[in-house]
């Protein structure tokens, strides 16, 4: 199927090469991120989209030195709510009743058993609950970007608490958890683009219990 | 784009009719699970498949009584390691050198960094991390579903403990994570089928640092 050639062609791109996306591309992206299931449909995230040239050199000293990480066109930072809170919760749910037009009674007792549980519980258990959330959007847009024929590279490797600092995302209740360098690949220059891509065998991989 | 059409057709079925899925479609739902990029390329978690009726039956009582958990064609549970182990990272980056038929000295001090890191870390930490991988295989898994036209259930509402146990995942040593029924929406009985989808508004979701 079409998709999973583009998920075969997909690689961690080592090396872009500056180019441009379009930003109908960049739309697609964000879309398909936005689309992504989230738990009780909280989307306990938000993205931060930068191309200021600047910022990404500051995001690339406390990257590991990651090139891709200032050669690329846009740079995806997924960040997650520090924790769940009683107006979070609130305004997901009165947005929903917004957009719906009515209340619904089970919606509403749904809504109570969250007030009634999530912000009492240690932000960092939240903190890692809503990142597990982000990271389902993170790989609806990997797939995506791989669909419109963008390149990306999934990085763990930065220092979230500085990148925070960077982006000013902890006034906002927000953490870091994972970024996505968008752009194209410069295959003269990454040492990564010829190598056979490796995955565990299908046995390994997968159990039946039928 | 085609892609975004088929995750605006996707939801979180309620109700499902029992129909079997064609095995072409579950292999490329797996293989897109199997696509999804994971911190330095491990894989640290593995699929259970479960089409065995009792089995879903017994999930079914310690998955809130889900009835998409019994009436899916295939379940399958994602499961992560419980901790990172030095066997296991050499298994991975043995496999890569004999899929690539070479050794590269970057990738073997790679694969020292990670020796002398991840199996001396808190076993709580590293599954931590591992499980976010699996959400990453796991998002991969629904969009493919949805471009496949099959219907899922992201589930994070089960109790993992008894799901273990259940599927006997401690002594193969992984645990679940999150599971996701396959199948054909039941559309006269799905409460959720013909609400509307509701997002954050773009303005709430991305910030823009340009």
């Amino acid at each position: 199927m079409e998709l999973i050639d583009k998920l075969k062609w997909r690689y961690a791109a080592k090396a872009m090469n500056g180019e441009t996306i379009g930003q109908e591309k960049i739309d697609a992206i964000i879309e398909a991120a936005s689309l992504a299931p989230t738990s009780s449909g909280l989307q306990p995230f938000e993205i931060m989209v930068v191309t200021n040239q600047e910022l990404k050199e500051k995001i690339r000293v406390i990257g590991w030195n990651q090139s891709v990480i200032t050669d690329c066109s846009h740079l995806l930072v997924f960040a997650a709510w520090d924790t769940y809170t009683v107006e979070r919760i609130n305004k997901m749910f009165d947005l929903t009743n917004e957009i719906r037009g009515f209340k619904n009674e089970g919606w509403e007792k749904y809504r109570q058993m969250l007030l009634n549980t999530y912000p009492q519980k240690d932000p960092e258990v939240n903190f890692q609950h809503a990142a597990r959330q982000a990271y389902i959007a993170f790989s609806q847009a990997i797939a995506a970007a791989a669909f419109e024929g963008v390149d990306s590279t999934p990085i763990e490797g930065f220092d979230p608490e500085a990148l925070d600092t960077i982006l000013g995302l902890r006034e906002k209740g927000l953490r870091s958890c994972v970024i996505l360098p968008l752009g194209y690949r410069d295959a003269s220059n990454d040492w990564l683009v010829n190598l056979t891509k490796v995955r565990k065998s299908r046995e390994d991989l997968v159990t039946l219990y039928e």
